[in-house]
């Protein structure tokens, strides 16, 4: 199977669906979109994801998916091993609710097309979207912090010692920090995980810096 | 087996989990908080929940829960009827895309504690938060829009001729659009799948304004 991903090597959900890939050991095509020049706003781009958002994973047989935490869960269903998710089902609870928060109340909020329209909307300059990315990441980061050093079922990684969904969005968010020089530091748990996850080449192969449209 | 529901009738996330609860047939007790007042920043509630965010799932055993995507997909797993989920790994990517589009893009954006921040940092004021919320609903309502009308797996809901996952996103987000009285009839198949979701008790049961706490 040859899969296609269009995505941009900084983007933070096309990280993340890199490294669930990599952790699958499947091979796939780059196919690079400079988002500021508008290269997923095309009609045929639109085409395979109306939102005009990466990722989008596109398979031999022309299926098109979008979304990637939807994808990430469809590979680990279509391909179980190994697994992204634990066995029981509140393990799983737990592993998705930590991915939720960094999915649904960091990232969306952080988002290239959302620091634009702050500039649009309300004037926000690079200092003030500073501000605003520090403020979401800070916030939710703290809660994450006291999650993940308060639970026995924190390990090497997020949830015991095999890396999972959880680490594969906070892997993508740590790197996203380092656009506004957000200091990892300040949460040690997520520091200390971060630091194990990049030791892993499917992580490390997954970083913004060591893809081929990297500038 | 008695849960309680910590949570507010307003919340988008927690008519979701509403929702969900009632169409898996279970009972639950229903704890209100007041966002406003802060009663989710108590250290009481914090303990629960870190993030001091509603909804918050208590188990009979003490066991707490959070996120409410993470609550569905668990009580998916363990409660499995009626599913939320189709059954093959193809449409279950496609319903989580679909709830994602809702849940990652729609929602993180509009949420209490953003309309507060805008109005904090940028001294964004009643009209100028509605221009936000609109604008984000817009984008992506649009491109749901058009993802539901173009796929002939839509059927009666989001996904063939039963309720799940992104038809539970989608009633939510339908009434959080009423806070600033943006029209559904906009987006012609959205609001032909809303209809048919209301006319169901298990959603109506769940609506805002049908809550014990509802003012």
């Amino acid at each position: 199977m040859t899969l296609k991903l269009h995505n941009f090597f900084r983007s933070s959900t096309s990280t993340r669906l890199r490294a669930a890939l990599n952790l699958k050991g499947l091979d796939y095509e780059y196919i690079p979109y400079v988002l500021r020049k508008g290269e997923t706003r095309t009609p045929e781009y639109l085409a395979r994801n109306p939102q005009g958002l990466v990722p989008t994973l596109e398979r031999e047989d022309g299926t098109v998916m979008t979304q990637s935490l939807a994808i990430i869960e469809w590979l680990d269903e279509t391909h179980p091993e190994p697994p992204l998710l634990p066995q029981g089902a509140d393990g799983r609870a737990r592993v998705r609710a930590l991915a939720y928060m960094m999915a649904c109340e960091i990232h969306p909020l952080n988002n290239l097309r959302v620091l634009f329209r702050l500039g649009d909307q309300f004037g926000a300059d690079e200092a003030a979207q500073k501000e605003w990315f520090t403020h979401w990441v800070t916030l939710t980061f703290d809660a994450l912090e006291t999650a993940l050093a308060a639970s026995p079922e924190t390990g090497r990684f997020c949830h015991g010692d095999t890396p999972g969904l959880a680490d594969i969005c906070l892997y993508a968010q740590v790197w996203n920090n380092r656009r506004f020089d957000i200091a990892t530091e300040t949460w040690p748990t997520i520091a200390r995980i971060y630091d194990a996850l990049h030791r892993l080449p499917a992580f490390e192969n997954a970083a913004p810096p060591n893809q081929p449209d990297a500038s």
